[in-house]
C-alpha cells in the first residue's frame, strides 16, 4: 500500500455565508489548499466533495459538478460522498485509497455545506430525517437535539454525569473558538451562560448544541512519489483510516452511554497505525452535542468509560493538559457544516501537526507528532476515524 | 496495484416496484449477490451505495443506513456515493480502490434507486435539476429530454443522423429487453412503433426515451487473495477504471455531438488496461436516450466520430454483430433506476463473461473474455468507464 500524505489545506470562514453562493464558498477553501500545496488545479485528478444536504437545505443538486467547474477542476474524476455529518471524512478516505491503491498521484477531498439557505426549523426537521425515517422520524418525531439527549440522560443515569459537565465542554470549545479565526463564534461563555441558556431537548441547552452552519474545506492528498516530486516540506502523513457503521434503528443499539461504530473505528485506525490512544497528542472529535464530545472521549479510549466528565473536569482535553481535543472550538463553537466537517478537521490537525495553529496560544506543544480526527454521521450511523503523523 | 475481481453480482426485478420499500428492494439484489460469492455479510468489510435521489424522489434521506441495517451489513464501512446516473459506478470506483489499496478484501457496490414514489413531472423536474441548477434550470426550465435532444439535433445537423436511426437503438434495445427476466419492459417494439410514438422533446419521443424505474443491483468485489482462499471458479476482473467530468454549464462545452468525459475516461480505462476499443467484445453503454447510445459508440470508440448510425443500421452492435451493445436492454428498456445502473451494468457483464447470460440467445459470443461499461451522470458532468476481463 502506497504512503498517502496531506500536501495542502484550505478553510473558508465557517458561519452566517449567505453573502457567497456554495461555489464561491468552496472555492474560499480550494484556492488556498491549491496555493498551499504548490500546485495548479489541473494536477488533480480525483476530486470526492463531501456533502451531505444538495437538493436539500441548499439548492444545487450536483454541488460536484458546479463547485468543480468554478475551481477550474473539471475534467478530473468526481464524486459526491455522504455519510451524514461524516461525509467529509468519506470523501477523504475515498481520495486516499485512490492515491493508496495506486491509481492517482494527486486527489482533493473537498467537504462543503449551505445550510442557512433554510430557516434553522426547516434544517432541523431535514437533519432529523437522518435517522430511520419511516419509524422513528414519522412515528415519533425525533430530532438529532433529542437523540443526543437521550445519550446525555443514559451517561447521567449510568455515570452521575451533571449538566455543568456539559456546559464545561461549551465553554472549552467556546474559548478556543474566540482565538480561530475561521470559527462561526469568536467569543467566550461562561459556565453560568451556557447553564442558564434556553433549554432545546433537557437536558441539552442552547450552548450544548452546534449551530447550524456554513462552511467549506479542502485536503489535497498526494502519493509519496509526488511529496518528494514536489520537494513539500512538511507532508502530515494518513496513517490509517477505521469505519464502522450501527443500525439506523436506535431501539437495536446496546447501548446509549456511547456509540459503538465509534469504538469499533478507533480500533481499526489504531491497529492499522500501530498507536494506541495514550500515543495521541491532539485529536478533532465529533462534539455536535457537548455529550457527544465527552462520549468520543470514553468510544476512542482517551479514558475509560464514564470518566469522560473527570478527564474534562480536570482540564486534560486542554491545551497543556493529557489529550487536547477540539483546540479549534469543536463543532460546537467553530461551527459544523455538515459535509465540510470532517476536511475541516483535517485541516486543523495538518495546521497542528505542522505547528502552524494561526495564534500561539492555540499550538499543541507536540513531541511525536501524531493526531486524530473522530467523525460521527448521524447519531453513530456512520463513523471514521483518521490518524495523521507528521 | 492489487488485482481486485467481481466474485458475487445480484439484481432486483426492474420496473415499478411499489410492492416493496427501499430496504426490501436492496435485498432483492444483495441476497442473491452474497449468495453468488458464497461469502456471508459479515464477511463484507466496507459498502458504498450508489444512489442519487434519496431524501428527493423517495423519502429516506440515509438509504445506506438502513440498507445495510436490512441486509445484515451493519458494522462494515458506509457510505453513499453520488455522481447522478453514474452513481453506481462511482460506488464500484471506491470499493475497487479500497481493495486495491489493501485496506479491505471484500467490498460491495450497491446501487438503489426507488424513483416511482413521485409522479412522472415530479421526477422529471428533479432530475432537470441534475444540470447547472441556478442557471439552466431555473432560466431555460431545461430538463434531461431538452437535453438530449440538443444532442440529437446537433448530431443530425453535422452527420445526417435521421429519426429511424434514433429509432433503431430502441427496436435493439427492446428486443433484447424481452429476454430478460430482470428488465422493466418485457416486451419488443417495431420501427413504426418508435416512430409513431408521442412526441416528448424533438426529435426524442416516447420511445427514445428510459423509464422511471425502480431498482437495485449489487456487486461484490474481491483481491485476488480473497478470490483463491474462496476457491472463487470465475472470478471477473476489474482491469481498470477510468473516469472524467465536464462541465455543468453546457455553453462552456466544445461541442455537442458528443460527451467529451466519456472520451476522456475511455481513454484512461483503455491506456490502464492495456486494450483498445478493438479488444471489446461486448459492452454496457450509456443509453438514457436513444442519441446516446449512438454517441457512445462514437465516444468510446467502436466507430468513428458520426459513424455511429452506420454502425447501428449494420447490426454490428447486435450479438453476432462486431460489438454487441447493450443486450440486456440496456437504460432505455431494461430500465434506468439511477443509482442502480452502474452496478446492474457489472451485474450484466459479469453474467456475460461467465457465460451464464439468462437465456441462450442473449449469450454473447466471446473469444478473449474482454467487455467494458459505460456509465454517464447527467449530460456528461460525471462518466466512469470500467473494463473488465474474465
Amino acid at each position: 500500500m502506497r504512503k498517502v500524505a496531506v500536501i495542502g489545506v484550505g478553510n473558508s470562514k465557517f458561519g452566517n455565508r449567505q453573502d457567497v453562493n456554495v461555489t464561491e464558498l468552496a472555492f474560499e477553501a480550494v484556492k488556498p489548499a491549491i496555493e498551499d500545496a504548490g500546485i495548479t488545479p489541473k494536477d488533480i485528478e480525483f476530486v470526492a466533495v463531501g456533502s451531505a444536504g444538495a437538493g436539500a437545505w441548499y439548492e444545487e443538486a450536483l454541488p460536484a459538478v458546479i463547485t468543480a467547474e468554478y475551481c477550474g477542476l473539471t475534467g478530473a474524476g468526481l464524486v459526491r460522498c455522504e455519510a451524514a455529518c461524516a461525509s467529509g471524512s468519506a470523501a477523504v478516505f475515498t481520495v486516499y485509497s485512490a492515491i493508496a491503491s495506486g491509481q492517482i498521484d494527486i486527489g482533493m477531498a473537498l467537504g462543503l455545506e449551505k445550510m442557512r439557505e433554510v430557516d434553522t426549523p426547516t434544517v432541523v426537521e431535514l437533519i432529523g430525517r437522518a435517522g430511520y425515517y419511516l419509524w422513528e422520524f414519522h412515528n415519533f418525531g425525533m430530532t438529532f437535539p433529542a437523540y443526543y439527549a437521550m445519550h446525555a440522560t443514559a451517561h447521567m443515569a449510568k455515570y452521575g454525569t451533571t449538566e455543568e459537565d456539559l456546559a464545561l465542554v461549551a465553554v472549552k470549545n467556546h474559548k478556543y473558538a474566540a482565538m480561530n479565526p475561521v470559527a462561526h463564534f469568536q467569543k467566550e461563555i461562561t459556565i453560568d451562560e451556557a447553564l442558564s441558556s434556553y433549554p432545546i431537548a433537557w437536558p441539552l441547552k442552547l450552548y450544548d448544541c452546534c449551530p447550524v452552519t456554513d462552511g467549506a474545506a479542502a485536503v489535497i492528498l498526494a502519493s509519496e512519489e509526488k511529496v518528494k516530486e514536489l520537494k513539500i516540506d512538511t507532508p502530515v502523513w494518513i496513517e490509517s483510516i477505521g469505519y464502522s457503521s450501527g443500525t439506523g434503528n436506535l431501539s437495536r443499539r446496546d447501548t446509549y452511554v456511547g456509540l459503538k461504530s465509534s469504538v469499533i473505528a478507533a480500533q481499526k485506525a489504531y491497529k492499522k497505525a500501530g498507536v494506541g490512544p495514550e500515543d495521541i497528542e491532539v485529536a478533532t472529535v465529533h462534539d455536535c452535542f457537548t455529550i457527544a464530545e465527552i462520549m468520543a472521549y470514553e468510544d476512542l479510549g482517551f479514558c475509560k468509560k464514564g470518566e469522560g466528565p473527570k478527564l474534562l473536569r480536570e482540564g486534560q482535553t486542554e491545551i497543556g493538559g493529557k489529550i487536547p481535543v477540539n483546540v479549534d472550538g469543536g463543532l460546537k463553537a467553530k461551527g459544523h457544516p455538515i459535509g465540510a466537517t470532517g476536511c475541516s478537521m483535517i485541516y486543523e490537525l495538518t495546521k497542528q501537526l505542522r505547528e502552524e495553529a494561526e495564534k500561539r496560544q492555540r499550538q499543541v506543544p507536540l513531541k511525536n507528532y501524531i493526531a486524530l480526527a473522530h467523525n460521527v454521521g448521524g447519531t453513530g450511523h456512520y463513523c471514521y476515524v483518521t490518524i495523521l503523523r507528521r
